[in-house]
Parts: C-alpha cells; sequence; structure tokens
C-alpha cells in the first residue's frame, strides 16, 4: 500500500467514516487489508475489522500475525469467533490453533462441528514439520468413472471450500490414489469424456510423515501447484499447496543461517522474540565454542616460549588464524548449501574433495606469494616472510578439505550439516593452523 | 526415481529394447525422464531422447541442465532441433539463450518464425535479474466486455500454450492491464455472465525493470499462483509464474549464503564449476580480509610487550577474538538475514540496537562469570580471570553493536546488507576485542 492511500484511509477513520472506509478497503488484497490493520493504533483494530464483510474478514484474520490474532480472539463474541475460525482453511486453523494460549483454543475448538473438530484433532498429532503438519485437507477428489462434465459439477460444488482447484486427484472406492488431473486438460475436453482416459497415472506423492524439507524440494524438482498427501495405506488425506511449500523453503534457509551461524533456530520472527529468548538461543553455543577455543589457549600456553622467542612472530597469529577460518567457512558454506538444495549428493564427496584440494593449492600458493612480498616491502626479514607464507599454504590446505568433508561426514551421519558451519570449522581450524605455525617457526626460526 | 526402477530402465536400454523403454519413460513425469537421461552414457544420450514422442521430448529438454542441452543441440539434425526449441516457452528459451556460445545460439535462432523472434529479442534486452528476464510470454488476456462462456472457449483456444491458465488478465484495447479473474471464478459462474462483473481490479502487478527479489517478495506475501508484468505505459507483457518466483528465492538465498562467507556468488552450481572459477571467487575475498587482518598485527607488534609481559596472558586471546567474532557474526546474521525476507526494516533500527544491547549484557556477563570461574578453577590467578572476563563483556557488547548494526547501514546505503556478514564483522571485532584486551591487561595486570 502507498503511503498516500494510507493517509488517505487514515484519515477516513479519523473522521470515523465507516461506510467510506470500507468501500475503499475493499478496493484491496486480503494481505494488504491485513497489513493496514495491524499498523493503525490497536484500539481500533477490532472495530476496523468489524466493519468488514464476513468473507473478506476471515480471509484477512488468516494473513494477521500470531499476536493479532490473539489479541482479537480475546475481543471477539462467540458469535464472531466461530463465524471467524469456520472460514479458515484446516491448515491455516492448526497452525493458529498451534500459537493460542490453551484457554483460547478451549473457547475456539467449543462451537466448531464435530467433524471438523475431528479432522483438527488429527492434524494436531502429526509431528513438526512433517508433510502432514502443512497439508490442507480441503481438496477435490474424483472418481475415475466420471465424465469431464460430471467433473465440472464437482468442482462447482466443492471447489469453492477447496485451498486449490487447480489440480484434481482421482481416488478409488477406498479413498486410494489413483491419479490426477489437470483443470486444463478438463477445460480442453468434451463434457463426455471420462476421466480413466484423461488422467496421469504417474503421480507424485508424499506420506504424512515426511519431512516437509523433502516436500518443498518435490516442488522445486516438479513445478507443480499442489502435492497429494497419502497415509501409509496410500489413502489421499490432504494435500500441500505450493505457498505452503515457499513458506517451508524460505524456513528452511533460516534455520540453516540461524545454525551457520552457531544459534539455535527460532521459528519466532527476531522482533517479536524477547531479549531473554534471544539470549538463550545463543548463549549455549558460545558457551561450547568459547570451551573449544580453549584448546586454542592452551596450546599457545604450551609453546609460549617458541612463539614469543623471535620478535613479531606473536603478530602474523590473527591474521593466520583468521584467513584459516575465512577459507574453511568458504568451503563449508558453499557444501552445506549445496546439500541442503541438493546440488551436492552424499556419493559426490570424492569430486568435492579433489575440488577443494585444487582450489586451496590455488589460493593457498596466491596468497602465500602475496603476503611474502609483502612483508619483504614493510621490511620484515625473509625468514619471518618464509615460515608465514609456508604455514599460509598449509593452513588453507586443511582449512578447505576440514571445511568441505566436515559438512558432508555430518550428512553421513543424520546430523544436520549446517552444524559445521563458519564457528565450528573456524575453531577447529584455529587450533591446527596454530599447531602449523608453531612447527615451522621452531623449524625455520629457531 | 527409485534405484530398482532405473535399473530396469538401463537393462531394457542395454538390450535395445526402444520400444519398451518409450512406453516405461512415459510412465514417469518429465523431470524424471531428463534425470534418468542426465545419468545414462553421455554416448547413448541422443538415441534415447529421440525415442521420446515430441510433445515430451521438449518438456524434457527444458529440464536439462545447460551442458546436456548443449551437447543435444550440437547432435542435433536442424529439424530436430526446430522442433525442439519451438515448443519451449519464451522463458525457458530465453534461459537457454543465455547459456550457449553464440554459433549455437545463430543455429538455433535460424529457424524460428520471426514473429517469436522479435520477443526473443525484446526478452534478451531486459536487464538480467529483473521482472522482464523471469517472465514469460504465455499467459491469457480477455477483455472485459466477454461473457464466461465467450473465455472458456478463449481459454481452450490458447490455453494449452499458456505457460498458465489458472489466472486470467484482462486488458483493454491499447492492451493496459485492467484487472485479473481467477479460473475458480470462471468455473462458478453461469456462461452468460460478463467478465465486468467478475474481475478484480486490484491487480498486484510488477514492471518489467523491477528487481526480481521484489517480485519473489509479492509472491511471498499474496500467494498468487501468477504476476502479471506490464511496460512503462502499464500494458501487460508478460507474466512471473510461481515456479520462477521460487527459482528465485532459492537463487537469492544462495547468493547471501556465498556472500556471507566471503566468495564472490556465482550462477554456476559448484560441482559444474572448474577449479580455477571457484578459486577466483574466493581469492580476492581472502586478499581482503587477510589486509584487514593485518591491522591486528600491527596492534600486537605495538603492545607485544605489554601482552607478553605476564605469563598466560597471550594464551587467553583466541578465545577472546573467537568469541567477540561468534557473538558479531551472530548478529550480524539475524539482521541480514531480517532484511532479506522483509522482517526487520530500515527503521526498526533503534529497536534492533536496544535488542542487542540487552542481549550482549546478559550474554557478555554470563560468559564472563562462566570463564571467571573456568579460570579459577583451573588454577589461574584471580587478577588474569578478572581481566579476561571483563575483556570479554566489554567485547560482546561491542561485537553485537557492530554485527547488529553494519547490515542496516549497508542497507541505507544502498549496498548488500550481506557483505557485513561474519568474515567482516570478525576482523573489525578482532581489532577491537585486541584493543579492549590491551587496555585491561595494562589497567589490572602491569
Amino acid at each position: 500500500m502507498e503511503k498516500d492511500n494510507r493517509e488517505f484511509l487514515l484519515n477516513l477513520l479519523k473522521e470515523k467514516n465507516a461506510k467510506q472506509l470500507r468501500e475503499e478497503l475493499m478496493k484491496y488484497n486480503e494481505a494488504d487489508i491485513a497489513e493496514f490493520i495491524e499498523e493503525i493504533d490497536e484500539v481500533q483494530t477490532l472495530a476496523v475489522f468489524r466493519i468488514l464483510p464476513k468473507d473478506i474478514a476471515s480471509e484477512v484474520f488468516a494473513y494477521f500475525d500470531p499476536d493479532m490474532k490473539l489479541y482479537l480472539l480475546n475481543l471477539m463474541t462467540n458469535v464472531e469467533l466461530t463465524e471467524i475460525v469456520d472460514d479458515l482453511y484446516i491448515d491455516d486453523f492448526v497452525d493458529m490453533l498451534e500459537e493460542l494460549p490453551a484457554n483460547i483454543v478451549k473457547r475456539v475448538m467449543k462451537d466448531i462441528n464435530p467433524e471438523k473438530r475431528n479432522i483438527i484433532n488429527q492434524y494436531l498429532q502429526y509431528p513438526e514439520e512433517s508433510a502432514g503438519s502443512i497439508m490442507t485437507a480441503e481438496f477435490i477428489d474424483i472418481k475415475k468413472s466420471m465424465t469431464v462434465g460430471q467433473t465440472l459439477e464437482r468442482i462447482r460444488k466443492v471447489g469453492m471450500k477447496s485451498e486449490t482447484v487447480y489440480t484434481l486427484y482421482i481416488t478409488d472406492e477406498s479413498r486410494k490414489l489413483e491419479g490426477y488431473l489437470s483443470i486444463r486438460t478438463i477445460l480442453k475436453n468434451d463434457e463426455s469424456v471420462v476421466v480413466e482416459t484423461l488422467m496421469e497415472e504417474d503421480v507424485i506423492y508424499a506420506n504424512t510423515f515426511d519431512d516437509q524439507e523433502d516436500i518443498a524440494k518435490l516442488f522445486k524438482k516438479y513445478g507443480f501447484l499442489a502435492i497429494p498427501v497419502v497415509d501409509n495405506e496410500k489413502r489421499l488425506v490432504g494435500v500441500v499447496t505450493f505457498d505452503d511449500a515457499v513458506d517451508v523453503m524460505q524456513e528452511e534457509s533460516t534455520e540453516d543461517f540461524e545454525l551457520m551461524a552457531a544459534m539455535t533456530p527460532s521459528e519466532k520472527p527476531y522482533l517479536k522474540s524477547s531479549v531473554l529468548e534471544i539470549a538463550k538461543n545463543r548463549f549455549v553455543w558460545l558457551i561450547i565454542l568459547l570451551l573449544t577455543a580453549t584448546i586454542t589457549g592452551s596450546i599457545i600456553s604450551k609453546y609460549e616460549q617458541i612463539l614469543t622467542a623471535v620478535t613479531g612472530v606473536i603478530a602474523f597469529l590473527p591474521m593466520i588464524i583468521g584467513t584459516g577460518g575465512n577459507a574453511g567457512s568458504q568451503s563449508s558454506t558453499i557444501v552445506i548449501r549445496g546439500l541442503s538444495i541438493g546440488e551436492i549428493e552424499l556419493k559426490d564427496y570424492p569430486r568435492v574433495f579433489v575440488k577443494e584440494l585444487g582450489v586451496s593449492l590455488i589460493v593457498g600458493i596466491g596468497l602465500a606469494l602475496f603476503n611474502y612480498i609483502r612483508i619483504i616491502i614493510f621490511g620484515g626479514s625473509a625468514d619471518i616472510a618464509l615460515t608465514v607464507s609456508l604455514t599460509l599454504v598449509f593452513t588453507i590446505l586443511i582449512a578447505k578439505s576440514v571445511g568441505g568433508l566436515l559438512p558432508i561426514i555430518a550428512q553421513k551421519l543424520n546430523m544436520d550439516p549446517a552444524v559445521m558451519a563458519a564457528p565450528l570449522i573456524t575453531t577447529i581450524v584455529d587450533t591446527l593452523s596454530l599447531i602449523i605455525y608453531v612447527i615451522f617457526v621452531s623449524l625455520i626460526l629457531i
């Protein structure tokens, strides 16, 4: 919504011109209406929400963030509440329930019709981040004996309550999934044609217990608008739509970003999280890394005499361990991201190893030469220049091997490769590069 | 494709049983067929590709990676080539052209019909990463005077050549975009109803020159299947479909991951890039960071006497700068990701600052206490424990402020915030924490 348009709406609100405000709001998409309501003064939100027509209201409601939903649910009458939540799609409904406190959940569930309540209870039992937890129960299923005309009739009847009408699923008498058909095919055929002659049997489907990340990969691979979800008996129980898959992709990327920067992933947006929650997600990792870093400290303690015997040696230490850490985290980031979007697979580890080896030789020798010349130009001794440069070559070699392979090993051990990211790699490489430095210092300088 | 199924297909291939192989392949989705062909022995690929029916062949072709496309195009006859590329959607076609060497492009463009060639030439002029470069020219536009019946007729006529038939766009006589209509609305209405009474006028659209990242955000916000793209006169020229938006989201996330690990982003997948290409993308950043790290080195040189005056002081240095770097990159990662998915906006910077301040006090004091006790338990002196712990508190305070604010400042200066990630933050924080340490060492220990 443009700033001018918002000002205009805010003016109507100030003038309490409900009729025109309603008319003007109707010109916008539901997502924009929700955004507008979220940004006005809290005491006025319910009033504005109430002027919306009923069918629009529940669509707008689905776009609100959890805090706003809770705030409004608390203020609504029971009748209003039932009207709003009855119109929500099952998956949006379940998402909402999972974020509400128990007393509100009770109030919301009280007046829901028993059939819907059963479906919802079943949904609540699917594990978090499973296909079952993100699917919707509103889809169009048809029988293969139906004609195109009968199918169109069915779409007209149930289509409006279905989250997606673009793909139709064919099931047998025991609700087992047999095939699919796109609305495109229906539209180009005569009303008398039988579905069985049109349907595609190579249907790509997921199980309710599949990981949501795998579902997102299916969407990515095939470009579908929806993917059907079946139970263990291959009975069709729901459909994941592409917009939910997009949410999953974004969520999973964000999780990777957080893990890779040594934080416990959180589903709550940063600005909505309390300082204490954020601190908690960061503290544990910092402690772990701090303890790991003390290994480096004890190596320095042990070899302090070697490192301080020649003036100037210790000054290069931050540059060496810094470069090692950076080189290692470049490799681990590429491999973690590659594994996560499926560009790299477990079986590719020899190719990754060879590539990282080649890259580290080029980069290592290049940096070492650059560094050698730099030290000489700035008046350093040739011996120190040689020591530092040799250390750099071996540090980068080890950093890139460790960075390239640890994420693959993590995947192999069924851990999240994102754990093997910059912070951990850096700590490991710190120690190794320090040892290499101590060795070269004692070989060349002492 | 399951392993057993692949083995079965490979057997048919070995037996040269083309007829059955074709039949079996037809049971799979085009994406799976493409995957199968990419994995067989290169000399057999053209033969297998040739047994596919014509309409399937071009869909499979669109799924191939650039190397495979080039390989096959080189082997195809001119007739085959024209058949295949004629059936590609404009956006897939243009994507392909951009990846092919000039001589092949010439061959491909030679037999294209002039109308299509004009459209393609126009597409090639849109800037990279713009809406124009990812849109498709195949969409269904209707007039508001048409009836539902006439619309269905039009879908039947042009629908099969349209990449998406699920949203229809209404344009006036000068092709200006007036509104949209979902197929769902068409299906539920009588054939005699006029489009004008059904169409939605609050159409969300993009301009050909808009950044693809902004388009992806529109998909995320509204959950649309397609977004129309207009030129500067608001004439409808194309449509971006959700699958292209999903590609953009993934691409942009990958770019952030690469930038945040100090690499020049590359569009080429890791395993397809040469060692030299990879080395180039990493080398420049490592040099820059190495030079920045020398600042730390010169500070150590300057204060080497202070840092080595008391035994044990230098041993804590890696832990202190490591913790500072980790604390800073936690903050910068959260803010960079938040800015990139729109959870944090420029105007939020005071809130970010206050949050990071609060978090750093809790985390800093927590870590300092933990560390104080640890040093005492392991027999360290109380003075050293106090020095190290005080340094930690201030290091984390500064690290989190720098990490939280630099990405916002970068955004403000129209730079990519992802540049202000772990490697750079770490280097800056290294220097600052070292200075803090030197100050406390000279205040308390000397």
